[in-house]
Formats: C-alpha cells, structure tokens, sequence
C-alpha cells in the first residue's frame, strides 16, 4: 500500500513579541470554566521573572505552582509530580519552561484523567483517554515539544530514554513570545539552536519526508539559518529570537510528520548514561552524521546551501552539499559546541556499548537515508573524542 | 498592543495517493465507537464513483448518504438537510466535494449539537458548542475549507454571502487524495486552482500577513504555480494534481492566519446576485486587483516572481513584479478563465451596486494593502465587462 504522510499539530498557536501578556484573552478558548490552574515550570524561570506577566494573566482563579521539573525528566520525577497533585482538580495545566517542562506538562495532562501509570503509556497510540487540556509556552528555541505528540521520559536505572507518542499529548494551546527568550545563555541557545536545526535537517532528509514535512523543514531551516549566530552573539536581538522561536517550532512540525533519524538515535545514549542533554548531543553529532551521510544526500544537502544562498542556483550539487556541511561544521565552531564527549565522562571503551544502545533505536535509524553498521556508528562516536 | 499572529487547523490530516482507502485506519482517531456515518456530497459525485473506496471502509456501519448540498448552500438548503436529519444520530459525519460541501458538512456538523439557528451563527466564534466530529474530504483543489474554520452561506434573498467562523467548525481528520481529482473538467480545474492560487498570493500580500500565514502562502504559491498548467492541459497526471490539492490546502492554512482581501471582497457580491462560482469569480478579478495593487506590493510580487523563478535574484523590484502580474495574465488567458462578466448578466448599471456591496466588506477590504475607493472597485469591475 502507497504510504499516506501525516500531520497533527497543537490546536491554536498565537505567536508575537509579548504574546504571553495576553495569554488571558486565549484561555477560555481552551477552556471556558477556568478556576484552577496548574503552572509547572523550573525555579531559574520562575527566577527570571517569567511567570509574573502570566500570573496577571490568572488573577482571578486559584494558581498552584510546580517548579520541581527535572531536567530531562525521569519516570520517577513525573510520577512525583502526579502524586502531589493527585487530590487537586485543574481546568487547566501551563507548561512554561524548555522541553523538559513541556514534556512533563503533556504527561501529567494525560495522567490526571488516565487509570493509567507512565510506564503503561510507554510506546505509540497506548494513552486511552484525552488529558486536561493544557498550554504550552516554550522559554527555548530548540526542542519543538509544543507542538509535537511526543514525550520523552528517563529511566535513570536502565540508562534508557524512552518516548510517549499520542495525539492526546499535544496542546490545546501554543503561546510563542520571544520575549521570553532574550535572557537565555548564550551556551543554551547554541545547543538548543542547532537542535532545532537538527530537527529541520533530519526530518528533510528523512526516508519519511514529504510535502507536509519539507514545508516546515525548509521554512525552519531558513529561519534559523539566518537567525542563530546572531541570537547567540546578540541574545537581546528580538528580531532574530522571534525567527529563532518559530523556526524551532516549525521543526518540531516538520518531526512530527517525517520522523528524525540517525543524529537522534546516536544521541539518546549518550543522554542516558552520560547525561549530555538533549539540545547538546544532537548538536554535537549533527556535523559527523551529515559528513557519514552526504553521498546519500548530496541533492539534499545542496536544495539546502540554493534556499539559504551560501551555494549559487547554478553551481553542481556535491559542490554546494559540500558548502552545507561546511556551513555546519562553521556554526558549530561558531557557537562554541562541545565536541568532546570526554569532557562527560565518555572514554574509548564505552563505545561499543553506545553503538549498540544506539543500534537499538530502529525506529529512527530507519528514517535516515543510509544505512549505518555497528562499525559506523562507532566512527561517528570516535570522533567526538577529543 | 503588539498584534499577535494565529493558526489552527484541521486536527489531522493525511495525505498521499489512494489515502481514502486507508480511510478506516484513521476513523477510530476520530471516533472510537463509530456505528452510524452520514456522508455528505453532491449527485455528480457520488456518479463518478468517487465515494466507493469510501463505502468501502465503512462496511460494518450504518451509513447514510446525503446528494443534496446545492453549489454555494442557501441558508434554506442547509436548515433542509439539518431537518432530514434531525432525528438521526450520527458519530461522524464525512463531507465528500469541493467547497460547498465541505462548509455544508462543517455547519451540520455544528447545527446537530446546538440550539442555534444558522442565524445565530452567522460572524465570528458564536457557536456554543462544538459539533459531532467531522473528516472533510476535498474532490477540487481550490477551497482549501478542509482546514480553515470558516463556512460561507448564501442568502438568496438579501443576494448576500455571510461567512460563520469558529473553531469549533475545523475538521478532526482531512484525507488529501489526489486521485479524486483527476477526472476534474477543465474549466473547474481552471478556476478552483486559481482560487487556491488567490487565496495564497492575497494571504502573502495582506495587511495581516506574518511568519505563519507566509509559511503557507509561499509553499501554496510554489506548488501551484509548477503545476497548475499541467493539471489543467494533462489532468491525469497525478503528481500535478497531488502539488495542486496539497497547495491549495496550503492556501487555506494561509487565509485562516492572514485573511484574504480585496480579490475576495469585489468576488462576493457576483456570487449574490449573479450566480458567478465564488472560484471563478476570484479568479476574473485576481489579475486586475494585483495590477491596481502594484505600486503597494511591488517587493512582495518580486519576491514571489523570483522564488516562483520567472525573475532572476538580480532584477529590479519593479521588473520582476511586473513579470509576476503578466504571469497572472498569462495564466488567466491559458487556463481560459472567463473574462467577461456580461456573460454571467451584469450590466454597465449594476456596477455601482456591486461596488457599493463590496465596499461594505471592510472586513477583507482592511486587509488589503492598498485602499480602494469606490471608483476603484468600479474601475475593476468595469474591465470585466467585455
């Protein structure tokens, strides 16, 4: 049977610099009884003073705020969390925060209305009941969560990570405020950055990609191309962490349709047992898996150079997909991205074990457009140390 | 306060060739209990024999097919249809046609769940209650209704056209399946897709335009600028016909962020009292609005003249926008759009009541990036008549 593609997306996305200062006008759209919400965030948002504007947006319903949000969290952080608020009723949940939060936001909007425990939602289609309905404001230009039907959970004693696929995970709310980004540290917008890049160059060169998804990747490929140096030189340009923010949801769109591949199957090892975050590993490998890959793509990768002109319309194809790869490899050292995995603890004798975790993960290894061997895999990893 | 950017859409949407034969995969996504369908769809539908592969996928299950949507829907046609159906119960109703039965099947949808009268809903987010769910299928690519949250209903008596907006009328699931229009007469073929073509280019150059609606609107304007010719001269070549329903879908995700303009204000008022297909009529005035518009969007029509690559990077604003409206010219006159209103009945004395009727839709009239005075719209009309 002909493969149909797919798209989902969160019901509403308002986006704009200050969008959270009328976040009150958006809510009864989600719902319309509103008299208690739940916030979940970190305590260095809370800090930074990101929630007051929110706060003001809900001065006549009972708030209760969370901050406890693991990053990257685990099994056992979530289930925290749900216990804590097991005898409350919310008309509402607002994530506000990096994917982390976001993540954690979907899963106890499923769990509160679900007989069900984290681990009998582990894998695709498995939630049985829509959660509460919740709103998701990201406070990073990386991740894409917001509008993705996916959920990532840690489980710290296998060293695993392991994703929640339902449609019921998506929001029923985006608020995109760029504001809200300005005071991210120049390391999180490098990492959370190419992150999203990543999300937009896997998903375009997906064996899964299509007209849906290369719409999404194309248009958040050119935004952050031409965003993400200055939103980390000058974090106070709102002009470039607006593009920076939307093209970082455009990538979440653009996964959600076509599926990452091998950046993202050689990264989660390296967040399970070595702890580099997310943003940070997929950033890492990026450079390395595009160079492994580049005979298989080489019209790709050069559609790519054309559409953010660093390559002329005319020039050859391996000549222009070289560009690209170069391109990467210039953002990387300008961004100052780790490329030493020892620096977190990863020595030569771990990288067999990372290989085949990584090898584990078919189902994004079948996306990418060349097949890796457990010896490629370890190539890739070899690479990044030192 | 900062004006703040929006998009919705249908819940999911599934595309690809024969996706209507997958159709029962995806029902339980939109109901998990579905023991009653009502299909929805016009008599030369059901003829071609486009609904079989559907029927197929309904086989367990009570269906009921309704033929009787009329071309653009009175408010009579639809209280009617609403009356025949009254005492049914249906778990989802499936809309099967181009643009008036796609709105038709949204507003039934809305009318079985609320104590409101199509009078109560007409404007925007009057609708108290959302409505049984709703898989819109599009035999034309043209309308793009499959993902906006409007429907328009005529009124015959006021000669008048008035829109219902509400989220609550977005679809859960649209199945794009190019193979249902490959059978599409010429003239349709025609007008539907420079009605897609309108809405893209009028979303790009409206006053309302932003990262989203541009998203679409140039993605929309790329897929059918490569292939409206083909699917109009070859329509059985299917991949023309899959770029023309996926960028005239895209064309509606454009309008439900940006809205559309002056094209769609001057197209009303023939449809009233004229009878003009509302894609027809867009398509007639579309040239003739951009020429009046082209002082005030010089640089946006060179940016669609060179992504669509009829200019060159290099030119000058001015020549390769002026390259984009012969290109609209060019087109009008190979896809043979009627250019002659006086073959619909209207005469040089009807002119200033149709003005004075498009003058009166301040709603898309602001959007416009150019005012238009009432000689303006008079002066437009008047080289329609031959």
């Amino acid at each position: 049977m002909q493969r149909l593609y797919q798209f989902q997306t969160a019901d509403k996305i308002v986006s704009g610099q200050h969008a959270v200062k009328q976040l009150g006008d958006y809510l009864p759209g989600v719902n319309r009884d509103i008299r208690s919400v739940l916030v979940l965030t970190q305590p260095g948002i809370k800090d930074l003073g990101l929630l007051d504007s929110i706060y003001e947006q809900l001065e006549d319903v009972h708030v209760k705020t969370i901050t406890d949000v693991m990053l990257e969290p685990t099994v056992g952080n979530i289930e925290d969390m749900h216990e804590d608020i097991k005898n409350d009723s919310y008309d509402v949940i607002i994530g506000v925060g990096g994917g982390s939060v976001l993540d954690a936001a979907k899963v106890l909007s499923v769990l509160k209305t679900n007989d069900q425990s984290v681990n009998d939602m582990l894998g695709t289609n498995l939630i049985e009941e829509p959660g509460i309905p919740t709103v998701l404001i990201p406070t990073t230009s990386g991740t894409g969560s917001e509008v993705t039907p996916n959920a990532i959970v840690t489980f710290p004693e296998e060293e695993l990570k392991i994703g929640i696929v339902s449609p019921y995970l998506l929001p029923d709310l985006v608020v995109l405020d760029p504001m809200l980004t300005l005071g991210l540290p120049k390391s999180i917008t490098a990492a959370t950055g190419m992150d999203a890049f990543t999300h937009s160059l896997e998903s375009y060169i997906s064996s899964k990609a299509n007209y849906l998804s290369d719409t999404f990747a194309m248009d958040s490929i050119r935004l952050i191309s031409s965003s993400i140096v200055e939103a980390y030189r000058n974090g106070e340009n709102v002009e470039a962490r607006e593009k920076m923010i939307v093209g970082s949801m455009y990538g979440g769109m653009a996964l959600t349709s076509a599926g990452t591949a091998a950046v993202h199957a050689l990264a989660y090892p390296l967040g399970g047992k070595f702890k580099v975050a997310h943003g940070v590993a997929n950033a890492m490998l990026l450079p390395h898996v595009m160079e492994f890959n580049l005979d298989a793509i080489t019209e790709k990768l050069s559609n790519v150079a054309k559409e953010i002109r660093i390559a002329d319309d005319g020039e050859p194809d391996q000549q222009a997909a070289e560009k690209m790869i170069e391109q990467i490899k210039e953002w990387t050292k300008t961004l100052e991205i780790p490329q030493d995995l020892s620096e977190y603890g990863v020595a030569e004798e771990d990288i067999e074990d990372l290989a085949v975790a990584a090898s584990k993960i078919t189902r994004l290894l079948d996306n990418n457009p060349k097949e890796l061997s457990l010896e490629d895999m370890k190539n890739i990893y070899r690479r990044l140390l030192g």
